[in-house]
């Protein structure tokens, strides 16, 4: 199978430039603190960062102590940008699917994800090749869209009332994993929903231990300053887990 | 806190006796056969059952090998069946909650429970006391209405087509935790939600190890036979987990 590029794509590029220059968005606020929460002592660890995009968390993780940062991801686009934005002496960006990890012919501490792993098809396959590149005791630790989001397959997403707020998620289809097409920016963005019980059972058949699993929530006080993420409540637009070789 | 007893209440347990002698429901169809395919071997061990009701499970421990089996409920009417139908030198049913566990003064090999925990309110204290009363390497079996069940807080569950198939499940509030009451046969019985992270997490810390989770769904061959559970690909029923000492 051929990997997806929507990142290399102009009309998504800018306008996922667009929410991610903007400071208060889902990730900023719930995402990249959960994904950090979870995160090691990364002192003098080897770190690499399937999806890395910008390279943001590439620069955070040398930021934290790591010797050496490898941050692939498919989309050339988002390289240059992670090159001139985020370079240090320790980063090596790297132009490749997450497919293709075996062939970096290395060993990891750590190995991350933020918000990529719904793109892959297959997640048994990239599973065992995380588990086989990681040192012993090593960790994985990543991010993707929740389950409750990965279902979706078409359709009005929410119920809404007669001023527009969100009464409940229009949920179907959990149960049928596989291949759903969106829209985000652009037409025809695949992504691939397993249920929680398939992801869990993957990286336990791979050999890992589940160490923690996060749906980020609102607290009270973001409640208080950003009132229109209590949808969440409905329904979290976030899975996290932390497992262990 | 009062532990709740409905299954004592004589409008529910003639109702809930109802379904559970006509053979094809989603317990037998779903829930009982997820619950064993996840059960070791039990010759000579010690098993735990908590909220035994009718005690058809603790019979069948012994059918597999069991050495000794404690059958646990608040529901003095179904250990009155229990002991009637389910009787065995080998069984001992003790009229119970299972929040007192700790009084038995007596370590399991397995630790055992179907469709029961969702009544507990106190999920942590309850996984803490099962870890303690199993031997090291000891595992513990449960089944729970699934998370997007348990959530449910009034309204209606299903959204319908003019016909009355069910086009989507309407979640909402699966992110606010803990008390639900709902409708089963009689007026406000007391359920208690968590999201599929709270119990992984709590799970985890009190020391246990995931080995598997199950969100069971009807294949194919049941479809053909029973297509009225094909909603069932719209929101599992329920959730099971084996977890070790």
């Amino acid at each position: 199978m051929a990997q997806q590029n929507i990142y290399n794509n102009e009309v998504f590029f800018e306008g996922y430039k667009k929410i991610r220059d903007n400071k208060i968005n889902a990730n900023n606020l719930f995402e990249i603190p959960a994904l950090f929460s979870m995160m090691p002592d990364l002192k003098d660890k080897k770190v690499l960062d399937l999806g890395c995009g910008f390279g943001e968390h590439c620069k955070r993780f040398i930021d934290c102590g790591a010797k050496k940062v490898v941050g692939i991801d498919i989309s050339e686009k988002m390289l240059d940008i992670a090159g001139n934005e985020n370079s240090d002496p320790n980063i090596v960006y790297i132009n490749m699917p997450m497919e293709k990890i075996v062939e970096l012919n290395e060993k990891f501490d750590v190995v991350v994800s933020s918000l990529a792993l719904h793109y892959v098809e297959d997640f048994e396959e990239l599973v065992n090749d995380i588990y086989n590149i990681l040192y012993t005791e090593g960790v994985f630790i990543f991010s993707q869209e929740n389950p409750l989001c990965t279902c979706h397959s078409g359709g009005n997403r929410w119920t809404r009332d007669e001023k527009g707020n969100k009464i409940h998620l229009n949920l179907a289809d959990y149960g049928i994993e596989g291949e759903r097409e969106s829209v985000w920016f652009v037409d025809n963005v695949k992504k691939y929903h397993r249920t929680f019980s398939t992801i869990i059972n993957t990286l336990i058949n791979a050999g890992f231990t589940i160490e923690k699993m996060i749906e980020p929530l609102p607290t009270d006080k973001i409640l208080e300053q950003y009132p229109d993420y209590k949808d969440l409540l409905h329904k979290p637009d976030f899975l996290l887990l932390k497992v262990r070789k």
